[in-house]
């Protein structure tokens, strides 16, 4: 097709999520005209705030910034966003196979501090297959993973494989599988479903040994999309889920149920399997056409349990649990100091979220508390306020916290992740080389793709 | 949302392709008010035929027939449809590593008559994991696989890594590989991209033990869409992607960019990932959402190349070649006895897609041919004719043969494929428990939502 209509803005971002916003930000401001179209009412995609009637913020989306996720905390220094460290002060819960252990450490990701005391055995077979784990993360290149004989062998097989050929015992075994359904790069994905190479890739680039949940935001990441939005004024169209997208050598044609929109340039800020699918003419080529029928969403719903104050403090609890609970895993103490309310950010991911999303909300939400009682005793059971964030029900993102590879895209199919098609550019945190999964991966591809463009405008 | 205007027709089925046309016709010829929405400008999906100059047929999508593929059977009867066994007298060529192989046999996923003269030790070790793979497909139960804790032993682990596990020479490793690059309800898929559970699956409900690559039709496949369609007449309109389903208790309106029309039911008749791309008001529950991002299609081309007569015959060959050549595994005669043309069909799959699609179209051209002048002498070289179907350029398929399931998709999603979502049912080849990938399934989905549709009006 040729585009018949004359060229309107120099670009048209199509997803208003944070990397969306920073790229029509970044181009805005070199005093480039630029339009950007989201499906839903709300902008942030990913980044969603939420004030409970108590005056206190929660976050619905990705909360956590870490030490070196520079470009992150460059938007956060920008907009007078202030961070504390997130609470960690106090003895952390761990519960395995109905076992309570209180201890110092901290293991999500990566093993730090005194161990919680279970036997020698287990925590020796831990980190073995820890110290195996991270020697093949260190063997990998820097950027995106290439298709070569080693990466395609890594590539071949699925999380869970390589755990039970390198664990001895169910503790070994539960601390890798709860590793990929808790951290930020891997979906999160049962570690049957994802590939081994996308696992050591995003340890690689994403490590949670350079604490990535090292702080919280006062007022929460869910400001940041209104502050952005701010600056670009009337340039966000919202409830406009973009159908269409027309492209030739002169430019592209953006089409809604409603309207179309020309521009030089395009950039699709969208995980991929929602950049997938929009009907491109001409289509995408055909490596590009399969990848995003290939990398899908993690599968968690997040829920924010607030109380009058921190009460488990009161026990020397840091309000941090980890453990193999029928349905919670992972919970993280995420108050504000400077409100006194005390609140629990926590997931039911994975296979947990299957059954789990089966019941009744009732049920859901008696689920939820009666596993926190477990962790921090039984005034978990009496929270202010309840909220379930049910990403996987979410038609605009599809799931959360991201998207991850299962075996065999990466090195067949990877290199259509990030390359422009003509001129529509992608962006999003799933397309990121450093923190992919986290607001630092979306922050980085909304602008490198805005600087890309500008090169031609 | 609710409906606003008033219900026009009992069922609108989007997708034109064999499911969705046996589907609109059961319910037409039922007298109930259908219609048939498709968004490319013919109907037919991946069974699409064209006529060459010399009036000779070929296929561009699927061709072949088996004779335990009963309901496809049926429909080829009611429709006149005459068939012909699928040429394979002579002697057929393997080519491995290099060194070439007459034999009576054949071993496209099951082994049969003469073996290749390869070394004993190969055969042995190919057949003895052949013994192994086809205990493990009989210890399934029939029907779409289930969650129990034998099937996610299975769905966690890529078919290559049993390959691995299970032979011992480089040809026993290339026999399954070639098996899952193959045949029709792999995807095809490499091994290292799909799951064990699904591989067995597929061997049990669809096996090649039963011969489905038996007989050819004359005239071929792509005759069958226009019989159906004359049938529907004017309750087909092309041209017009769906986009958006709206749905409630009392019907469903179904929106292309030009206009919107109201049924009591709908039936989707496409592959997941392209079902999942339709935008639902309400949307879809979270584990259907989450299926329709994991089902990718296959990644292969077709291509038809003819000659003036069945050259291969005169040196006592079937024209049936399998091989680890560079780009071409398999190739098989498809020549019409009743035009005396010659026709190989033959593919380009997987891996091998991705290179020999990143060549120019001459260097493609060259590299089939030349691999065909390896399985049959040089006058593969000079075809009449050379036409290449490139089905992962196709948006309206994303890929061919059909989709497969990479692993833990079926035993964490599966149950999502074919439950309607209220007055929404769905359709297609992926769909079937018996058949998938095949024509035989695309029926018995289309009959069996019809079925359902119909025993409500």
């Amino acid at each position: 097709m040729s585009i018949s209509n004359p060229i309107v803005y120099d670009c048209i971002v199509v997803g208003a999520g944070l990397a969306g916003l920073v790229a029509a930000r970044n181009i805005h401001r070199s005093g480039h005209n630029v339009l950007v179209i989201e499906a839903q009412d709300r902008f942030g995609g990913r980044m969603y705030g939420q004030y409970l009637p108590s005056k206190q913020w929660i976050d619905r989306g990705g909360q956590w910034v870490g030490p070196t996720q520079d470009r992150f905390l460059a938007l956060l220094d920008e907009y007078g966003v202030r961070r504390f460290p997130s609470p960690a002060e106090g003895r952390k819960v761990l519960i395995f196979d109905g076992k309570r252990y209180e201890f110092d450490g901290f293991f999500q990701g990566f093993p730090e501090g005194e161990p919680p005391s279970i036997s020698e055995e287990e925590w020796r077979d831990a980190m073995d297959a820890w110290e195996r784990f991270e020697t093949l993360t260190k063997e990998l290149p820097s950027g995106h993973p290439r298709r070569d004989r080693q990466n395609q062998k890594l590539d071949s097989q699925t999380f869970i494989q390589w755990i039970e050929e390198n664990t001895l015992t169910a503790f070994g075994r539960w601390y890798f599988s709860y590793m990929s359904r808790a951290v930020g790069y891997l979906g999160p994905a049962e570690p049957s479903q994802v590939s081994l190479l996308h696992v050591l890739w995003g340890n690689n680039c994403a490590p949670q040994s350079e604490h990535p949940e090292a702080e919280l935001l006062h007022g929460g990441a869910g400001q940041i999309p209104e502050k952005i939005a701010t600056e670009l004024g009337t340039r966000i169209r919202l409830r406009e889920p973009v159908l269409r997208i027309c492209h030739d050598q002169a430019g592209v044609e953006v089409e809604t149920l409603k309207s179309r929109f020309t521009a030089k340039f395009t950039i699709v800020a969208m995980p991929p399997h929602l950049a997938g699918r929009i009907i491109y003419d001409p289509p995408m080529p055909p490596l590009r056409e399969q990848l995003t029928q290939r990398v899908p969403m993690g599968c968690c719903a997040k829920i924010l349990i607030s109380y009058d104050r921190p009460f488990w403090r009161d026990k020397g609890l840091a309000g941090i649990g980890l453990g193999n609970c029928k349905w919670i895993e992972l919970c993280a103490d995420s108050s504000d100091p400077e409100t006194g309310v005390g609140v629990i950010a926590t997931f039911v991911v994975g296979d947990r979220y299957r059954d789990w999303r089966s019941m009744s909300d009732s049920d859901r939400r008696a689920a939820v508390l009666s596993d926190l009682a477990i962790y921090f005793g039984d005034e978990a059971l009496s929270p202010s306020t309840y909220d379930e964030v049910d990403w996987p029900s979410d038609p605009w993102a599809g799931g959360g916290y991201a998207a991850f590879m299962p075996p065999g895209v990466w090195t067949s199919f990877g290199e259509a992740l990030t390359a422009p098609v003509g001129r529509i550019y992608w962006a999003g945190t799933e397309m990121a080389e450093r923190w992919p999964g986290f607001f630092d991966g979306a922050v980085r591809t909304g602008e490198a793709a805005a600087k890309a463009i500008m090169s031609f405008l």
